[in-house]
């Protein structure tokens, strides 16, 4: 009557009747090397290390109904809720998502921090994709079709929630186990709490690196940007691109813009697929106990307001197992700040451990 | 030999021989809409949502002991501790109780979060009940007749313990399944630490709201309080109603009243009862697969010095099974805070899921 | 195919095929009583109460790989994490640890918490040990032999990580059942970020104490610092003895000698021995259903710079199972803290619980 069980990579699971209970979580690790006015903002060189995640779940199933309470510890005293929501599966094949949640907006951003495939996000999606928000959201999803839309909270203006609406649509032509081609789009608007955009100012795609592009806080009323999105992957072979414009609505003041893209491709040397499933991409498992490597190279433009930066990434990755990641990137950017050009180069490795 | 189980509402349960480890936690997420002066302290509407709480708890049983270690996440780096405390069990009846724990006052305060009938508790409750803090209490509980006394850290004053102490007995003359009379009454004292009492301020029952009742901080050098508790069920029916009676010892300063009461009727439209146990009020479970249904009125009256505060609120909860709840409660309050009048009115919405 | 377990100090345990993930974790509850100038900073007496450690673990095992992630929740918003570390153990004997780990130096401190005799650990080891640290450590663990080597992250200086690098070995010439003879060496230096030491100010061994001894902030480029250690336990009879010598390297400024040394020696009553494994030593644990009982006595050293301290401590253990540990601590302390002698009482009181 009662299953218990544990998945590498899936945690603890509990199920009794009609409930289930799961307790999982992840880690990773990061270690950092760069050099010069990229990423140092001088120079010189730097380097970091930084816990990068670490999250612990609790998460249950009861009829119609299910939870998330995902905790991101910080050593920073900046400990944080990630995942808390509450969701109704009971109508039909629609899903209402009540709680703090993620956003529907861009491919990369809907992956896990765990399945994708660079050790950092791009610059336009870390900028762009409203991440984590307090919220309600209304979708579907099969494996060739998925949307979802949702209303959300990004903070106070004069007393009351400065909202924020988001959707996103993908569909996917071919979706076997050897191919794939996934098409997506999606939209954000939403008020600016305090009048100010300050998710513009990035690092250049290496998370503890000193130096950020983007010249500040933006003033405005809103943001609006949409997004397209494609990918395709064939065997050990996978791509995924993306292409954003957005505006901060100055109001009185100008409006800016803040555009950028980015193309990936990888390739399994052990032959592995990367998994597909309703709208996103999941890490490799590897087939064999020798575990999985995976090549890849990214290239990255990002241009808020006047200011400009391109990355150019080469990595390799190493699946031990279901739990175990281990991956090397290295980074070239340039970056024109100001009409200051500032280049430079880093290497980052990554330990994963998914609980 | 090993017995594992999931259990809606009750979390992860592991038994081996003579020990028990459970894991589990709350999440309660809220939205709330309101206007006018008593909770914007303008003329202007107001809105805002919340994590109101979310929680996880790890608790273990050996022989006669037991602990309990239960995590508050927030949002805004103020992560802390709400449970944690070691309890010893071996002496007959007793309990003896050490570390962070609720301090025995207020049957409204006794009742855990997950289980009050209203979204939030009343102003008189949140403002004499001392709620979580380190100490060591004594305690026993059988279905008809229960008393805890403690002894509390109330923080420091002049290098020592600034000390409380709290007690609570209550008395069931009718407690069957269909039918229970409760009484109670309880008493706390406590030094202050700082010379400041600074609970007085409170919302008028809507988290979120920006205005408070109450004139700032109070001085003093000790607080003390005393309540008398009333509930009662019959089927279907429930009713609950306080009183209190606080006054801060301002020493040299003038001492300061702190009064107020509530009373509260319920009704489960589906016929279930709310359960009773060990002096506290546990939250409905649902009969039949549908869920029940719960309407339910309040009025609450404050009064911390000079100033004044009364709500009423209507409101309906829907208890999908163990583990969901939604509620929605309508709140109308009005305050006099310095000789000034200010009104307004309320919509809470809260899902809450207990894993 | 699936085992699930719940032990006593061990937490919950489920194990399916080749993984394994546990959860589980530790609470300490304190009360302390002291007076005078060495523990107060005036003639005065205080007291205080704290959650001294509340901890809540995952950690998982798949193939060659493990992981631990465990968090340490504060009252005061300091919520951090203690362990967050994944683990390669497929080279034979060998382990590297990548992450938050515990640096290897010094007996007492790679003892866990939860199983050090005292309530406290030594003045000397607090200022010396590095503790838990972002880094990367090789070693290899018998019963009679160990070592282990680390490089780790002290902070920033200048952009880079300040470096330090850390090293134990042991050797256990006797080790069986009934006696062992433990004898280890230990070396850390590091860069010091900011140019400070701030780890010389040191409490006399009662943690809420409000007084420190250590004349602030020593300033330095780097410290470096060696032990010794020895241990002997025969039967319910066990001591343990370390040595400390360190230095701030001052650079311009002159250097700073940090010493001391302590000496410890237990007896449990009821006849238990404490248990050692791989060049450290465990809680006792109790063989029969009363509990087992430990007296044990301590003197301690410690001299920062120009300054001095001495305690000495008596203490009382009663282990009521695997899971509960109660101890009271009677310390006695004097320092010369620039010169001025200050000395003073306390008793420490402290409820344990192992999930």
């Amino acid at each position: 009557e009662t299953e218990a069980q544990a998945k590498a990579g899936g945690g603890i699971k509990i199920n009794s009747d009609d409930v289930t209970i799961k307790v999982g979580g992840r880690l990773q690790y990061d270690m950092d090397w760069f050099d010069d006015e990229a990423f140092t903002g001088s120079n010189d060189s730097g380097s970091d290390s930084e816990i990068r995640r670490a999250r612990l779940f609790i998460s249950g199933e009861h009829g119609d109904w299910e939870a998330k309470l995902k905790a991101d510890f910080k050593d920073n005293g900046d400990t944080k809720l990630d995942d808390a929501y509450i969701r109704y599966n009971g109508w039909d094949d629609l899903a209402l998502t009540l709680g703090k949640h993620k956003e529907p907006f861009g491919l990369e951003d809907q992956t896990s921090s765990k399945d994708i495939t660079a050790i950092e996000r791009t610059m336009i999606i870390n900028a762009l994709a409203p991440g984590k928000n307090y919220g309600a959201s209304l979708g579907s999803a099969s494996n060739d079709f998925t949307w979802q839309f949702g209303v959300f909270d990004h903070g106070d203006e004069g007393g009351n929630i400065a909202t924020g609406i988001t959707g996103r649509m993908t569909f996917a032509p071919i979706v076997s186990k050897d191919e794939v081609l996934h098409l997506g789009a999606g939209f954000r608007q939403s008020r600016l709490a305090g009048n100010t955009f300050s998710d513009a100012d990035q690092r250049l795609e290496v998370h503890t690196a000193d130096e950020k592009v983007g010249s500040g806080t933006i003033v405005g009323e809103s943001i609006t940007a949409y997004n397209l999105e494609l990918a395709y992957a064939s065997g050990p072979f996978h791509m995924q691109a993306e292409y954003f414009d957005g505006e901060v609505d100055g109001g009185v003041n100008p409006d800016t813009d803040i555009d950028g893209y980015y193309a990936q491709f990888g390739y399994v040397l052990t032959g592995e697929s990367r998994p597909y499933s309703k709208g996103k991409f999941k890490r490799v498992t590897p087939k064999g106990s020798a575990g999985a490597w995976e090549v890849f190279g990214r290239l990255s433009h990002y241009a808020p307001g006047s200011d400009e930066a391109d990355t150019y990434t080469l990595g390799l990755n190493y699946y031990a197992n279901k739990a175990v990641r281990i991956g090397v990137n290295y980074v070239n950017g340039d970056m024109n700040e100001g009409g200051v050009n500032k280049d430079g180069n880093a290497i980052a490795l990554r330990v994963q451990y998914v609980f």
